[in-house]
């Protein structure tokens, strides 16, 4: 897949991880892009989010780079706002941009001091580095305990010519959908209005990194960055805008999805599908409850058509339905129609289970047209040990 | 310690386990005794669950027994509400009680048609072997995944006499707390009017049993009944009602502990206090929050002093507060002061972090008072193992 017109990429080992393995990445986009981001909701927020916020806001939208580092968090430090706000400006004198055209974010471990120096001493090879090619390089730098990079892509054609995007994203664990979750950047060289592109990436987001969990624990640092820097020369027609739309959403919804298939420990990659609630918010968070049940997960990472869980989970959304008019159905097997266990051969459908993909969908008959997909994993002994360990 | 008066005690194999281990439970009371009981709060609601609400309100808080059997939920079914009240009859007859006297509890696998004849059949034996002293047996045969029954007794004198207080409960896994958790029973010989008893539980169960998180799963089953059958001929002055109420508070603080001591694969008991928040209310949340952590659960089975999860976990309960003004105290250690890193021994915390009991307190400076408690357990291989094969 060819890549978005006028970005340049690069990345380094700067010495901020343990292990040498590249830990500071760039993003370049040679003209200034129109930029929208979302946060994390967590009332705990790290220093790089909060200079993101109001370098996007101070710039009215237009950004020139995006500087990631992996391996510390700079979240609860004593340094923290100025490492941020240093390693910016360093950049941004390296760029001759305004520092507020450079997007910060970072990724790793919580309360530990993070040098500036190790950054700023890295910032000159980093630039000197600047390829439109190395699209991977950054995709695999700012990952922490993934075990695969998560990229996407999309071109499209319009009637002026063709556009195109591409995604990269992190995050295995401390995933939890409310606003962005981890980080994400999606690149763009379509021309868009900032104003348009924050509307698109609102309703993306929704439909993507907020249908996902792994844990549900919400990060300090989700921090999920969309650019479109026009270099393409292609504008949308207003009625191109839904196509464009659709592309990007696209792309997040397959980020996310590489979040869930790569969650820490996980073995199985679970969608749940739920219709029929009163409003697809009700049948989101009958989706989310399902998804974030450990009892689910660990059924599911049992290969156990243990659907009794999933209603129960589903009862614990806060949601009103009735259970009587509710079916479960696991990898196409209906297992419990109206509330009630349906018939179906256990072992059969053990097997079935066993498949890298499984599927559950909760069915309300009623009148209610309210639909919902999420995304999750199971829940293995692999996620106690790495999450027993990970800080030290 | 001695058992309250006027009660006695039950249970035998009725062949819904599959292994031969006592699975019906009954506890009767001579007097009919003032009832008061909380249930689930899940949409999915078993059948006993919504036959002993029923009975409890047509009877107007007055029973004179409890028939619990373990292994089968009776959840989820298509005869579940038929099965409840045939053997609440049935038992009815040989007691020569009013059916509504006679509140059914169950616990075990949901979606399984329980056979009723296994209970009616088992029930004239259980009626003749009924004993004063056979209190253990009935927290024995009602334990699912439990690896320890749950008991907690009280006796306090007041001025026309003592009274006693003796509570069982069980529950490992499906733990949260949201109303009643689990199943719990607390029987008193004090005479007290129902309506007094009502109130009683509601207060008492707010700070023990809502305060208990195992695995943030809500069971379809929770049932908390409590008893008092005025047998001791003890009738409290007004003003000796507190002590009363203290007493049956401090029974089920201790049933509740218990419950997350064993929770489902848990080595460590975990209790988590929240000071400084806005409200009551919003440290409860906070500290639910924390207790329902997996990353916080994780970092304690590896005796990890991870405050950042901590302070990550405290700012997604959804409640407004200065990171910047908050502590992490574990272990007695100050681990983070105003949001920030303190210095201590990270090696010395991990060997107190080793201990069987660890002690996680939030601390917030600010105007609020606002304080909370509650108890939870680390999250371990252990907990995957029971769960990915708990029903197969």
């Amino acid at each position: 897949m060819k890549l978005p017109h006028g970005y340049a990429f690069a990345a380094t080992y700067a010495g901020i991880r343990q292990v040498e393995r590249d830990d500071l990445a760039l993003i370049v986009s040679g003209l200034p892009a129109a930029a929208a981001a979302v946060f994390t909701q967590n009332r705990v927020q790290a220093a790089p989010v909060k200079l993101c916020r109001r370098h996007l806001k101070s710039s009215h939208g237009s950004a020139g780079a995006i500087l990631i580092n992996a391996g510390n968090a700079n979240c609860a430090t004593r340094t923290g706002d100025a490492v941020a706000l240093v390693t910016c400006k360093a950049l941004a004198k390296l760029l001759r941009l305004p520092a507020a055209q450079v997007l910060p974010a970072s990724t790793g471990v919580i309360g530990v001091e993070l040098d500036p120096l190790k950054i700023t001493d890295a910032l000159p090879r980093l630039v000197a580095c600047l390829d439109p090619t190395r699209f991977h390089d950054v995709a695999a730098a700012i990952l922490t305990t993934d075990t695969v990079p998560k990229t996407a892509f999309a071109e499209i054609k319009l009637r002026r010519g063709a556009v195109r995007i591409a995604g990269l994203t992190k995050g295995a664990g401390m995933i939890h959908p409310q606003m962005a979750t981890t980080l994400g950047f999606v690149l763009c060289d379509v021309i868009l209005p900032t104003a348009t592109l924050r509307k698109l990436l609102l309703r993306s987001a929704e439909h993507s990194y907020n249908r996902l969990s792994v844990d549900g624990d919400t990060s300090t640092n989700d921090t999920l960055v969309l650019l479109a820097n026009g270099a393409s020369g292609v504008r949308p027609d207003p009625k191109e805008l839904p196509k464009v739309e659709d592309a990007i959403a696209r792309v997040m919804e397959s980020l996310a999805q590489q979040i869930a298939r790569d969650g820490e420990g996980a073995k199985k990659f679970v969608t749940v599908d739920v219709a029929g609630a009163p409003t697809a918010d009700a049948a989101a968070r009958i989706a989310r409850a399902i998804a974030n049940s450990p009892l689910v997960k660990t059924a599911i990472a049992g290969s156990d058509p243990n659907w009794g869980r999933i209603l129960c989970a589903a009862g614990n959304a806060g949601v009103a339905f009735d259970p009587a008019k509710t079916d479960v159905i696991m990898q196409g097997v209906t297992v419990c129609r109206n509330g009630l266990a349906a018939p179906f051969s256990e072992e059969q459908l053990k097997q079935k289970l066993d498949a890298a993909e499984c599927l559950i969908r909760l069915s309300i008959r009623g009148k209610g047209k309210g639909t919902a997909r999420f995304w999750t994993c199971d829940l293995t002994e692999g996620y106690i040990r790495i999450n027993a360990s990970y800080r030290t």
